[in-house]
């Protein structure tokens, strides 16, 4: 059986190990806390910090391969490793470019990818002086994860609120719609997309809110998104797979925002609504078997359950007995014990053909399904 | 968080534990072996005897529910944990009566189900007396599971071949289908019934070979089955998942064959193609969670995948990347190290709304995938 280690043992890693019980293969898991979601679901699991690298590298020695939940780990172990003959997934040179944006950027740029126009800025000072580039969103150079590390600068007095240290200030852009491609990519460089899906985020906590699935889009403007994608990809040169996240302004231009090149928020509808989901994809990827069907089932809409403001402490869950009876809902929840606002705690897909019975469900669950103590 | 045990540590435990990841629950799991396809998705794992009285009642204390994965398990320590107030899907008065073949289809007679006609034979002395009831089935009072303890017994030639201990002579029916209906039954009594399933078994092994979902059937048969489903488990009185397995013969009288008051091989398909799956739907049972949706969002057909003949050892898969390959197909392996002849290793669901597509498939499925070593 293949060894296979996961760095990160949060909600991703424990949905990757429920796919991945379906196929013959060792999981290992590292991660600081070992009452985290996925801990008891894999073979071994090591409690140590994957931002370190003697953790990585001792916890990746004599594995087959492995994988990531969180794109800030100790690239320089994985370097090691893959130089060693483990197979990483997506590739080290990946990370090193996902995980600092300025970098990412800056990819972007080499490769002729559309993305918003942008400033590079290592201080604060660097940042006051950029008064005429406003409205912008100031996004932290390293270490920024779901809505922490991004603020909004619309005008002169947010610009305090700047980050101190290495950032890119990105022009906002007047956004249509906010889409997620994902696509999945083996050793040979085979290729599969996933219906792109359509997004909409809390913009008091810029976390994700709820998703479609399919897009709603123009033919041109889904070959944009589609062609975009795969370009970002196939530059990376790397199997596993990718959240391509773009933004589409009114008048249909697509911009690429960001990419994550692992398991992703907005590939979670995929367990239900999919063939092969976003899970499944990447152990088919790791356990070198063909690429699975990405084709929807049917239509899905995706909601998170995240910590109700002003909450904090051991979870105590609100309306779940009402959100269990919809008949084609399927709820996940992440076994987290304590509750904090904003904290993503579980979702619920809602899968049917018509799309009115989708949002009628989806509001329902955002209404009345509640994390309080 | 509920703490909840499974007796036994095989595939449905492990298809159990992979759907436990969808809610708060904390699982512990008995098995002697400790390498068992369930083992590692647990949180707890406990090294025992589940037919010890000892082993079941000092794994039992202390936990909040407990459920099985086979009848063959001590119920006297089942009982007497249910009377300290430890919660037993399904009730232990139930698995004496399903455990013992005898006990089972005195229960059926006691219900007026209808039921094969059979005489109980205490030694094969008993056997030989019988040679105007055949052709009939010899099936084991206690012990027998997955082809193992039955015999058929067609002719006077056939009588040695019977068992020398108590044991059901059961009149052969001519069956024009075999059918399983899936039943879920809450604390407070209320049922949803799964569309019966129906399946085609490999007459060498007596193993299922594949079984289509929905069965094909009038409507009068489909309500006898229903009814008769419902009286075997109402009778029952326990909250549980049931699967009713019952023949129709050619006149469309319907007879049952035996319960499993459990997850079970004929609700496997439940996983992708229904809304709530046989394995979502016990979770919900025991964690008092509203019951699920059973209805289908597509039909489907279910293969096993079993040990080829004439090979035993560690498993290698022969065909399985053209099985992979399959657009509609979901793929399931057991992680068994060892294969030998009739083992069950895996199970490929496929799902369509075109039943030409299911039966084209599913028999690409049974000649290509090949469990050998």
């Amino acid at each position: 059986m293949l060894k296979t280690g996961i760095l990160g043992g949060g909600q991703l890693g424990r949905m990757l190990l429920q796919a991945a019980a379906n196929y013959p293969v060792e999981t290992f898991v590292l991660e600081n806390d070992d009452e985290c979601p996925a801990a008891h679901l894999c073979h071994h699991f090591t409690k140590g910090d994957i931002k370190n690298f003697d953790s990585v590298y001792n916890f990746g020695k004599g594995l087959d391969a492995i994988t990531i939940e969180i794109e800030n780990v100790n690239v320089e172990a994985l370097e090691k490793l893959e130089a060693e003959g483990v197979k990483i997934y997506p590739r080290p040179s990946v990370l090193k470019i996902i995980k600092n944006k300025i970098r990412q950027k800056e990819y972007y740029c080499q490769h002729r990818i559309p993305t918003a126009d942008f400033i590079i800025t290592n201080k604060l000072e660097d940042l006051n002086q950029q008064e005429k580039f406003l409205p912008a969103v100031h996004k932290l150079g390293e270490g920024g994860y779901d809505g922490r590390g991004v603020q909004l600068i619309k005008s002169k007095e947010d610009l305090a609120r700047g980050f101190d240290v290495p950032a890119v200030l990105e022009k906002m852009i007047t956004i249509q719609k906010e889409i997620a491609q994902m696509v999945a990519v083996n050793e040979k460089g085979d290729t599969a997309l996933y219906p792109p899906v359509e997004m909409l985020f809390d913009p008091v906590l810029n976390l994700l809110d709820y998703q479609l699935c399919p897009a709603e889009l123009s033919t041109q403007t889904l070959y944009k998104v589609e062609a975009i994608a795969m370009a970002v990809v196939k530059n990376f040169q790397s199997p596993g797979i990718f959240a391509v996240e773009m933004f589409v302004d009114k008048s249909g231009d697509v911009f690429v925002n960001e990419t994550a090149p692992r398991v992703h928020n907005s590939g979670h509808h995929s367990i239900e609504a999919h063939y092969s989901s976003q899970f499944d994809m990447l152990w088919r990827i790791m356990l070198d078997y063909p690429l699975g069907n990405t084709d929807a089932i049917l239509p899905s809409i995706m909601v998170n359950i995240i910590g109700t403001e002003g909450y904090s402490g051991p979870v105590k869950y609100e309306g779940l007995d009402e959100v269990l009876k919809i008949e084609n809902a399927f709820v996940h929840l992440y076994g987290k014990k304590e509750t904090r606002p904003g904290r993503k705690m579980g979702h619920v897909t809602i899968i049917s053909k018509e799309k009115q019975d989708l949002l009628h469900k989806s509001n329902k669950v955002k209404r009345i399904l509640q994390a309080k103590t």
